[in-house]
């Protein structure tokens, strides 16, 4: 960790801070949905904003964190001994990462036994993805780093691969009003997920600096709330649509945007 | 940053706490009534809850970066090393601004296609004009304020545009018991909303000191209170009126104050 200017720290512990903000505000968007939707897409819901929880709590760890990892001295923010903790992200991930994927699977309307087993090979993947990045992240090699980011990628291909081949007729039959949503959401999925390894590969190349540090932390926080607040909107859309359709029977399908 | 009295300082601290409690408030006012509104409009006080959520959030965190940045010399208050954080304000208002217009969209009843499109268009602009009001809101140049200040004004009058124009015939077509609620939503928002530029050119005229620090930090909670609290309390009452229809086809609209 190297000094910042007062730029550079506020404008970090600034989006730490939008991060938080956000995220919170999308948790009570989505649970205060719940009573709107269908009984089937209640649960996606619910986990759809114990995702932004989880990562709304983070932030809010993450920013104090910031605030302890340096103090003020002569109008720059040296860094203090209390490290600024980056597993917290990691923690974060291996708890959301997984429920990412199982969100988007329980508004896809698939039978009990597929949405159970694809639900759950998702979600080991995801775990696996983000168990093998940690100790890349938090090594000091950067062949370290290049050895686990690059095993990072298996399973992160293999959920590529689902998304796209494995669920490709799922998403295909969905009712006509929710398809595109659904198609959109599983390119922002694997679209806002991409940012993750450039910016760790970044740092496995040697880009360091306080420029990298805005970089990154900035960048994270940005991708996260994409990822994670913009996805369950989606998500949230899908769950919405799908529940009209039972009051409105008659009415034809809006085309989904 | 400037010594600030005694009874300077309380004031602002007060205003600050003032503006958490009654944010806080109307939330929890809006959140409670949603059981009370027909479904078409329970995501719009979804939403007028969360924009006074949100705006809560940043006045707490508002009235603890105020206390951190005086330090009580003397019978004074002197400034501290850690400068008060006044990106909070634009932080929360690029999240609430789009969301204030938004809530007004969710509750006019237009066709889905035009409560989208107008909801983004509308949306973009708000946080276009938040967005361009920044740079200068940060620097120390008055013709940088200047510059940035005039380029957020164009969204912003297209804004207004929309709301008096473009919205018009939508407006005057509202049932009656909620047309006068929605004309004066529209009011509230345009005459609040004007509050903003004027305390943001002042700071470009060179107002400042001790005063101008109460007038604007004051000044600018009112306005947030008015702009969030009070039009949501509008929009929470043009929700329950248009709601009431369905219960009481045969009672004659009563007259919209």
């Amino acid at each position: 960790m190297e000094t910042l200017s007062l730029g550079q720290y506020d404008l970090i512990f600034n989006a730490f801070s939008f991060g938080f903000a956000t995220l919170a505000a999308a948790t009570l968007f989505f649970w205060l949905g719940i009573g709107q939707v269908k009984s089937e897409y209640k649960t996606a819901l619910v986990i759809t904003g114990l995702v932004t929880f989880i990562a709304a709590y983070h932030y809010f760890r993450i920013g104090q964190s910031w605030v302890d990892a340096y103090t003020l001295v002569d109008g720059v923010h040296v860094p203090t001994e209390k490290a600024f903790n980056s597993a917290y992200r990691y923690v974060d991930w291996l708890l959301t990462v997984p429920l990412l994927l199982i969100e988007l699977i329980l508004v896809m309307s698939l039978s009990r036994s597929e949405t159970v087993s694809r639900a759950t090979s998702l979600g080991l993947a995801a775990l696996l993805m983000v168990a093998l990045g940690y100790p890349g992240e938090v090594s000091d090699s950067g062949g370290v780093r290049w050895i686990f980011g690059l095993l990072s990628m298996i399973p992160f291909l293999w959920i590529v691969f689902q998304l796209y081949v494995g669920l490709g007729k799922a998403i295909e039959s969905q009712p006509e009003n929710a398809r595109g949503l659904v198609r959109t959401a599983r390119n922002v999925t694997v679209g806002s997920w991409c940012f993750y390894p450039v910016v760790y590969f970044a740092g496995a190349v040697g880009l360091e600096g306080p420029f990298a540090t805005v970089v990154v932390e900035v960048g994270y926080t940005i991708a996260d709330i994409i990822a994670k607040a913009g996805f369950g909107v989606l998500i949230y859309m899908i769950a919405m649509r799908k529940s009209e359709d039972t009051n409105d029977s008659i009415k034809t399908a809006v085309p989904a945007e």
